[in-house]
Protein backbone atom coordinates (compact mmCIF):
# COMPACT_ATOMS: atom_id res chain seq x y z
CA UNK A 1 0.00 0.00 0.00
CA UNK A 2 1.35 3.36 -1.04
CA UNK A 3 0.56 4.88 2.58
CA UNK A 4 3.06 2.24 4.40
CA UNK A 5 5.28 2.62 1.88
CA UNK A 6 5.44 6.48 2.17
CA UNK A 7 5.62 6.59 5.99
CA UNK A 8 8.26 3.54 5.87
CA UNK A 9 10.50 6.14 3.65
CA UNK A 10 9.59 9.33 5.62
CA UNK A 11 11.92 10.23 8.50
CA UNK A 12 11.07 11.65 11.61
CA UNK A 13 13.44 15.33 12.79
CA UNK A 14 12.66 15.89 16.23
CA UNK A 15 13.22 19.81 17.12
CA UNK A 16 13.02 21.16 13.63
CA UNK A 17 12.39 24.09 12.36
CA UNK A 18 11.95 25.07 16.15
CA UNK A 19 11.98 22.88 19.59
CA UNK A 20 8.78 20.36 20.28
CA UNK A 21 8.07 20.19 16.82
CA UNK A 22 8.37 16.83 15.14
CA UNK A 23 9.51 17.52 11.56
CA UNK A 24 8.48 14.75 8.38
CA UNK A 25 11.35 14.93 6.29
CA UNK A 26 10.39 13.92 2.84
CA UNK A 27 13.57 13.99 1.32
CA UNK A 28 14.15 9.88 2.00
CA UNK A 29 10.73 10.07 -0.39
CA UNK A 30 12.35 12.08 -3.32
CA UNK A 31 15.64 9.61 -3.19
CA UNK A 32 13.53 6.59 -4.45
CA UNK A 33 12.73 6.92 -7.70
CA UNK A 34 10.31 3.83 -7.85
CA UNK A 35 8.08 4.86 -5.02
CA UNK A 36 8.41 8.71 -6.51
CA UNK A 37 6.39 6.57 -9.54
CA UNK A 38 3.95 5.18 -7.11
CA UNK A 39 3.07 8.37 -5.59
CA UNK A 40 2.13 9.79 -8.64
CA UNK A 41 0.24 6.28 -9.75
CA UNK A 42 -1.59 6.34 -6.40
CA UNK A 43 -2.69 9.92 -6.94
CA UNK A 44 -3.75 9.68 -10.78
CA UNK A 45 -5.52 6.62 -9.25
CA UNK A 46 -7.72 8.71 -6.78
CA UNK A 47 -8.27 11.40 -9.11
CA UNK A 48 -10.33 8.92 -11.53
CA UNK A 49 -13.97 10.68 -12.01
CA UNK A 50 -12.81 14.09 -10.68
CA UNK A 51 -12.33 16.89 -13.33
CA UNK A 52 -9.02 18.77 -12.94
CA UNK A 53 -8.24 21.50 -15.65
CA UNK A 54 -5.06 21.92 -14.20
CA UNK A 55 -2.96 21.72 -10.83
CA UNK A 56 -1.75 24.68 -8.45
CA UNK A 57 1.59 23.44 -7.01
CA UNK A 58 2.34 25.69 -3.76
CA UNK A 59 6.04 26.97 -3.27
CA UNK A 60 8.58 25.05 -3.26
CA UNK A 61 7.45 21.60 -2.50
CA UNK A 62 4.47 21.64 -3.77
CA UNK A 63 6.88 21.75 -7.05
CA UNK A 64 7.98 18.53 -6.94
CA UNK A 65 5.07 16.24 -7.42
CA UNK A 66 2.79 19.03 -8.57
CA UNK A 67 4.87 19.52 -11.88
CA UNK A 68 5.47 15.56 -12.71
CA UNK A 69 1.70 14.69 -11.70
CA UNK A 70 0.28 17.52 -14.37
CA UNK A 71 2.67 16.36 -17.36
CA UNK A 72 1.39 12.47 -16.56
CA UNK A 73 -2.29 13.97 -16.47
CA UNK A 74 -1.46 16.51 -19.75
CA UNK A 75 -2.89 19.40 -17.86
CA UNK A 76 -1.16 22.74 -16.56
CA UNK A 77 0.81 23.65 -13.81
CA UNK A 78 0.08 26.52 -12.11
CA UNK A 79 2.54 27.38 -9.37
CA UNK A 80 1.45 29.52 -6.36
CA UNK A 81 4.65 31.29 -4.97
CA UNK A 82 5.54 33.47 -2.10
CA UNK A 83 5.16 37.37 -2.96
CA UNK A 84 7.70 39.25 -5.03
CA UNK A 85 8.53 35.77 -6.99
CA UNK A 86 6.39 36.16 -9.98
CA UNK A 87 7.23 38.54 -12.66
CA UNK A 88 4.14 39.40 -14.35
CA UNK A 89 1.05 40.68 -13.14
CA UNK A 90 -0.19 39.50 -10.09
CA UNK A 91 -3.54 38.79 -7.76
CA UNK A 92 -1.95 38.49 -3.97
CA UNK A 93 -3.87 36.65 -0.80
CA UNK A 94 -2.26 37.40 2.55
CA UNK A 95 -3.47 34.36 5.48
CA UNK A 96 -2.51 34.16 9.24
CA UNK A 97 0.58 31.67 10.66
CA UNK A 98 1.04 30.88 13.74
CA UNK A 99 3.29 34.02 14.49
CA UNK A 100 2.34 36.61 11.44
CA UNK A 101 1.17 36.74 8.42
CA UNK A 102 2.45 35.08 5.14
CA UNK A 103 1.40 35.94 1.39
CA UNK A 104 0.66 34.28 -1.99
CA UNK A 105 0.48 35.15 -5.36
CA UNK A 106 -0.93 33.88 -8.55
CA UNK A 107 -0.50 35.02 -11.82
CA UNK A 108 -3.88 36.91 -13.17
CA UNK A 109 -3.24 34.41 -16.34
CA UNK A 110 -2.36 31.78 -14.37
CA UNK A 111 -6.11 30.10 -15.80
CA UNK A 112 -9.37 30.90 -17.42
CA UNK A 113 -12.42 31.80 -14.86
CA UNK A 114 -14.68 28.09 -14.94
CA UNK A 115 -11.58 26.14 -15.19
CA UNK A 116 -11.21 23.41 -11.91
CA UNK A 117 -7.90 23.78 -10.58
CA UNK A 118 -6.11 21.15 -8.35
CA UNK A 119 -4.13 22.43 -5.47
CA UNK A 120 -1.20 20.40 -4.27
CA UNK A 121 1.22 20.36 -1.35
CA UNK A 122 3.94 17.82 -0.49
CA UNK A 123 2.79 17.89 3.27
CA UNK A 124 -1.52 19.01 5.14
CA UNK A 125 -0.41 20.90 8.19
CA UNK A 126 -2.88 23.47 9.63
CA UNK A 127 -4.06 23.65 6.01
CA UNK A 128 -3.83 27.46 6.06
CA UNK A 129 -1.38 28.07 2.82
CA UNK A 130 -3.67 25.57 0.72
CA UNK A 131 -7.14 27.24 2.30
CA UNK A 132 -5.37 30.50 1.32
CA UNK A 133 -4.72 29.49 -2.20
CA UNK A 134 -7.91 27.76 -2.73
CA UNK A 135 -9.94 31.32 -1.39
CA UNK A 136 -7.32 33.24 -4.35
CA UNK A 137 -8.08 31.18 -6.93
CA UNK A 138 -11.87 31.25 -6.77
CA UNK A 139 -11.65 35.30 -6.10
CA UNK A 140 -10.48 34.61 -10.12
CA UNK A 141 -13.29 33.17 -10.93
CA UNK A 142 -11.88 29.42 -10.79
CA UNK A 143 -13.56 25.86 -9.29
CA UNK A 144 -11.74 24.25 -6.66
CA UNK A 145 -11.36 20.87 -7.71
CA UNK A 146 -9.55 19.11 -4.92
CA UNK A 147 -6.86 18.90 -2.88
CA UNK A 148 -3.57 16.32 -2.96
CA UNK A 149 -0.85 15.86 -0.32
CA UNK A 150 1.88 13.17 -0.08
CA UNK A 151 1.28 13.38 3.83
CA UNK A 152 -0.91 14.59 6.09
CA UNK A 153 -0.41 15.61 9.76
CA UNK A 154 -4.10 14.26 10.78
CA UNK A 155 -3.63 16.00 14.39
CA UNK A 156 -3.44 19.98 13.36
CA UNK A 157 -6.62 19.12 11.76
CA UNK A 158 -5.97 20.39 8.16
CA UNK A 159 -8.90 18.20 6.72
CA UNK A 160 -11.28 19.79 8.74
CA UNK A 161 -10.48 23.32 7.02
CA UNK A 162 -10.29 22.41 3.70
CA UNK A 163 -13.66 19.33 3.47
CA UNK A 164 -15.94 22.53 3.47
CA UNK A 165 -13.97 23.87 0.30
CA UNK A 166 -13.89 20.38 -1.80
CA UNK A 167 -15.10 16.89 -0.82
CA UNK A 168 -12.03 15.70 -3.16
CA UNK A 169 -9.26 16.17 -0.56
CA UNK A 170 -6.54 13.47 -1.35
CA UNK A 171 -3.36 12.45 1.20
CA UNK A 172 -1.70 9.47 0.45
CA UNK A 173 0.18 8.77 4.04
CA UNK A 174 -2.18 10.42 6.92
CA UNK A 175 -0.94 10.40 10.31
CA UNK B 1 12.63 21.77 -32.35
CA UNK B 2 12.82 21.93 -28.64
CA UNK B 3 14.38 25.00 -28.63
CA UNK B 4 12.19 26.65 -30.39
CA UNK B 5 9.15 25.52 -28.98
CA UNK B 6 10.83 26.59 -25.43
CA UNK B 7 11.25 30.01 -26.44
CA UNK B 8 7.82 30.73 -28.59
CA UNK B 9 6.49 30.06 -24.77
CA UNK B 10 8.61 31.71 -22.72
CA UNK B 11 7.84 35.37 -21.92
CA UNK B 12 9.91 38.51 -21.31
CA UNK B 13 9.06 40.65 -18.50
CA UNK B 14 10.69 44.05 -18.86
CA UNK B 15 12.38 45.45 -15.38
CA UNK B 16 11.85 41.99 -13.47
CA UNK B 17 12.99 41.82 -10.38
CA UNK B 18 14.78 45.16 -11.41
CA UNK B 19 14.91 48.18 -13.75
CA UNK B 20 17.54 47.24 -16.87
CA UNK B 21 16.71 42.98 -16.26
CA UNK B 22 14.12 41.63 -18.93
CA UNK B 23 13.50 38.11 -16.97
CA UNK B 24 13.13 34.94 -18.56
CA UNK B 25 9.09 34.12 -17.46
CA UNK B 26 8.92 29.83 -17.73
CA UNK B 27 5.37 30.34 -16.43
CA UNK B 28 3.56 29.72 -19.61
CA UNK B 29 6.18 26.75 -20.61
CA UNK B 30 4.33 24.77 -17.50
CA UNK B 31 0.94 25.57 -18.66
CA UNK B 32 1.95 23.48 -21.92
CA UNK B 33 1.82 19.98 -20.82
CA UNK B 34 2.86 18.75 -24.05
CA UNK B 35 6.04 21.14 -23.97
CA UNK B 36 6.71 20.14 -20.49
CA UNK B 37 6.81 16.35 -21.81
CA UNK B 38 8.74 17.31 -24.57
CA UNK B 39 11.74 18.86 -22.45
CA UNK B 40 11.72 15.99 -20.67
CA UNK B 41 12.01 13.76 -23.71
CA UNK B 42 14.29 16.04 -24.71
CA UNK B 43 17.09 16.16 -21.33
CA UNK B 44 16.88 12.21 -21.75
CA UNK B 45 17.73 12.41 -25.47
CA UNK B 46 20.17 14.61 -24.63
CA UNK B 47 22.07 12.24 -21.59
CA UNK B 48 21.84 9.22 -23.49
CA UNK B 49 25.17 7.93 -22.75
CA UNK B 50 26.35 10.29 -19.51
CA UNK B 51 26.41 7.99 -16.34
CA UNK B 52 23.85 9.84 -13.84
CA UNK B 53 22.93 8.22 -10.35
CA UNK B 54 21.02 10.88 -9.07
CA UNK B 55 19.71 14.36 -10.06
CA UNK B 56 20.28 17.66 -7.91
CA UNK B 57 17.85 20.33 -8.51
CA UNK B 58 17.96 23.64 -7.31
CA UNK B 59 15.48 25.39 -5.27
CA UNK B 60 12.77 25.99 -6.18
CA UNK B 61 12.25 26.14 -9.55
CA UNK B 62 14.74 23.29 -9.96
CA UNK B 63 12.43 21.40 -8.13
CA UNK B 64 10.02 21.01 -11.58
CA UNK B 65 11.68 19.84 -13.98
CA UNK B 66 13.73 18.23 -11.90
CA UNK B 67 12.16 15.35 -9.97
CA UNK B 68 10.17 14.76 -13.35
CA UNK B 69 13.35 14.32 -14.88
CA UNK B 70 14.75 11.84 -11.99
CA UNK B 71 11.45 9.74 -12.02
CA UNK B 72 11.28 8.88 -15.91
CA UNK B 73 15.23 8.45 -15.69
CA UNK B 74 14.53 6.07 -12.38
CA UNK B 75 17.31 7.92 -10.09
CA UNK B 76 17.21 9.48 -7.21
CA UNK B 77 16.30 13.39 -6.81
CA UNK B 78 17.93 15.44 -4.33
CA UNK B 79 16.96 19.48 -3.26
CA UNK B 80 19.84 21.59 -3.00
CA UNK B 81 17.98 24.17 -0.55
CA UNK B 82 18.46 27.62 0.43
CA UNK B 83 19.77 27.83 4.20
CA UNK B 84 17.87 26.60 6.54
CA UNK B 85 15.31 24.49 5.00
CA UNK B 86 17.18 20.87 5.30
CA UNK B 87 16.24 19.79 8.13
CA UNK B 88 18.21 16.42 8.76
CA UNK B 89 22.48 17.17 9.00
CA UNK B 90 23.99 19.39 6.66
CA UNK B 91 26.67 20.52 4.85
CA UNK B 92 26.54 24.00 3.16
CA UNK B 93 28.79 26.53 0.75
CA UNK B 94 28.12 29.91 0.52
CA UNK B 95 28.78 32.27 -3.21
CA UNK B 96 29.11 35.61 -4.36
CA UNK B 97 25.95 37.21 -5.75
CA UNK B 98 26.34 40.43 -7.56
CA UNK B 99 25.27 42.47 -4.34
CA UNK B 100 26.50 40.55 -1.24
CA UNK B 101 26.23 36.29 -0.53
CA UNK B 102 23.96 33.01 -0.82
CA UNK B 103 23.81 30.03 0.88
CA UNK B 104 23.20 26.76 -0.51
CA UNK B 105 23.00 23.51 1.26
CA UNK B 106 22.33 19.84 1.08
CA UNK B 107 21.88 17.05 3.55
CA UNK B 108 24.68 14.61 4.55
CA UNK B 109 23.43 12.11 3.15
CA UNK B 110 21.71 13.19 0.01
CA UNK B 111 24.07 10.69 -1.91
CA UNK B 112 26.98 8.20 -1.80
CA UNK B 113 30.73 9.31 -2.39
CA UNK B 114 31.40 8.40 -6.02
CA UNK B 115 28.00 9.11 -7.26
CA UNK B 116 27.50 11.08 -10.47
CA UNK B 117 25.09 13.54 -10.07
CA UNK B 118 23.38 15.53 -12.82
CA UNK B 119 22.95 19.39 -11.54
CA UNK B 120 19.41 20.86 -12.86
CA UNK B 121 17.81 24.23 -12.61
CA UNK B 122 15.56 26.03 -14.81
CA UNK B 123 17.62 28.74 -16.30
CA UNK B 124 21.04 28.75 -16.28
CA UNK B 125 22.34 32.83 -15.77
CA UNK B 126 25.55 33.71 -14.33
CA UNK B 127 26.18 29.97 -13.78
CA UNK B 128 26.89 31.19 -9.97
CA UNK B 129 24.63 29.11 -7.32
CA UNK B 130 25.42 25.95 -10.37
CA UNK B 131 29.17 25.98 -9.70
CA UNK B 132 28.63 26.45 -6.05
CA UNK B 133 26.38 23.40 -6.31
CA UNK B 134 28.80 21.31 -7.89
CA UNK B 135 31.93 22.28 -5.38
CA UNK B 136 29.64 21.34 -2.76
CA UNK B 137 28.71 18.22 -4.15
CA UNK B 138 32.76 17.56 -4.56
CA UNK B 139 33.10 18.38 -0.84
CA UNK B 140 31.16 15.64 -0.74
CA UNK B 141 32.69 12.75 -2.77
CA UNK B 142 30.26 13.19 -5.79
CA UNK B 143 31.43 13.18 -9.56
CA UNK B 144 29.93 15.85 -11.68
CA UNK B 145 27.56 13.96 -14.11
CA UNK B 146 27.03 17.17 -15.87
CA UNK B 147 24.54 20.34 -15.81
CA UNK B 148 20.72 20.84 -17.41
CA UNK B 149 19.39 23.59 -17.80
CA UNK B 150 15.75 24.60 -19.81
CA UNK B 151 16.89 28.12 -20.43
CA UNK B 152 20.53 29.82 -21.17
CA UNK B 153 21.14 33.42 -21.10
CA UNK B 154 24.47 33.10 -23.62
CA UNK B 155 25.39 36.93 -22.35
CA UNK B 156 26.34 36.04 -19.17
CA UNK B 157 28.50 33.60 -19.60
CA UNK B 158 27.34 30.83 -17.67
CA UNK B 159 28.73 28.64 -19.55
CA UNK B 160 32.17 29.26 -19.71
CA UNK B 161 32.54 28.91 -15.72
CA UNK B 162 30.76 25.69 -16.12
CA UNK B 163 32.25 24.03 -18.76
CA UNK B 164 35.75 23.49 -16.96
CA UNK B 165 33.82 21.42 -14.18
CA UNK B 166 31.98 19.59 -16.68
CA UNK B 167 31.32 18.84 -20.70
CA UNK B 168 28.69 17.60 -20.23
CA UNK B 169 26.68 20.98 -20.17
CA UNK B 170 22.80 20.82 -21.43
CA UNK B 171 20.93 24.03 -22.17
CA UNK B 172 17.22 23.37 -24.08
CA UNK B 173 17.25 26.85 -25.65
CA UNK B 174 19.87 29.52 -25.63
CA UNK B 175 19.73 32.62 -25.82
Amino acid sequence: MIAEQIKSAIRDIPDFPKPGIIFKDITPILKAPQLCSNIVDAFVEQLKGIRVDAIAGIESRGFLFGLTLATKLGVPFIPVRKAGKLPFTIKQKAYKLEYGTAVIELHTDAFEPGKHILIHDDLLATGGTALAASELIKEMGGEIAGFSFVVGLGFLNGKERLQPVSENLIVLADY
